[in-house]
């Protein structure tokens, strides 16, 4: 495997109801946006999660960051991206960034650790299928 | 089965990720309460959900009815009692309502309906156990 | 004012935050979906909910219902649809359908009830450019 | 200021709300137990967050990290505490730890970094009769 430089995004108008009494998105959304662009980014990548989920496997999350630069307000549309950024036989890296879709200002960084796991919730080895699809759109540039 | 007027009460801090951008609690989590009180209500009667649950058995919502009369705001303790309306062999509903703890004003009334599903989400009758602890509970006054 | 007719709907993936443990979304949601398809729809009549926020009104929810007919499941899409249902000098309705994208089933229905406030939260009439803007988007068929 | 070792925890019911498709607590959720947690540390040190918003500042949230260790279920109730890891004149660290409330299993580690921001959201110093409580909370462990 080579480059995991493949990224891609997805928009999102932000919700009334993410936002805070601060009158900005309550930070606990930042990784609910990441984890739609990271299901967004399997999808474009050929390995729909439905389908690593339906085979009995989950990408359970073990670790999470975030790094909030700028406020998001309700009326902005955000622009989250996801790009792989570790691929191993038991797990796998993802990190995001979300921007304001309008200027391109940078609002926050992030990076979820993920393991997976079989139905029991056990770690589990990758499928070789999923594995094999993961390089390949890595490879290809998603 | 007689009177179904046993009620039962939790209290909860407003939590800073409930309130929006209008600086009160957003809607949506009023239904989340209800649910909270729903579950509370269950385990004082002897039927916890998590039973009906390992059991095979969920109460799929149907219907839910919300009417906000005051705003609750962070800084807030609520009360929500929750109380079962109805119970028939393959329905239940409960009734709500939100009280601020301190003062007693009334914050929202609502009420939920549910049908009992299997595994497969069809529809199917109480498991016989459930169902009578559910009328002695509510015979007993909880 | 006439018809009321004029409808609005986004499309929506389902958030895999949005499931719960039933492996369905959960119904607090879908007041979440009404509130992104209603903001939609007032983008779309020309008023956006940020121009009257930024005015000093906000239209707070004094209702809500849901009757919640099938599930959504994560993978899935929905659409949203919302339409003004009721349009008085402090007070409107929206009704909302969701339905599953790919093949049109109808997955709930509501409705919400909300009041004209103004800043310090206490019933005011809609401003009447607002008034005026929502009455011809009704007209027009938004 | 010396030992920053004061801690203080909340205990909570998981919510049903709070599960996903995985049958297990959504990760994000989290990220609000913490500041629930954090929250009642403050009210615990005689600093409460409404008092401190009230006067016109926030601590925004600039960072936030979560290590996940197992899973926590419906029909589980965890402790969360929380304990002020850094203060300085413009900024705050609060550290995290998430147990089963019943056996005392760690479930979850977790970090939040915090500005002082004032009304219009630029970093501000923290009020000076706010930092005095906040070193005597901790010099008095609580």
């Amino acid at each position: 495997m080579r480059t995991l430089n493949a990224e891609h995004s997805i928009t999102l108008p932000v919700r009334f109801a993410e936002t805070d009494a601060m009158g900005v998105v309550h930070h606990s959304n930042y990784l609910i946006w990441f984890e739609a662009a990271r299901v967004a980014w399997m999808d474009a990548a050929g390995v729909p999660y439905t389908e690593v989920a339906g085979g009995g496997h989950h990408f359970a999350v073990t670790g999470a960051q975030v790094e909030y630069r700028r406020s998001a307000y309700f009326g902005d549309t955000v622009r989250v991206s996801a790009k792989l950024a570790l691929l191993r036989s038991r797990k796998v890296e993802f990190v995001y960034e979300v921007l304001n879709a309008l200027d391109g200002v940078l609002l926050a960084r992030g990076r979820t650790e993920h393991v997976c796991v079989d139905l029991n919730g056990c770690m589990a080895t990758l499928p070789g299928d999923v594995m094999e699809r993961l390089q390949l759109a890595v490879a290809m540039g998603v």
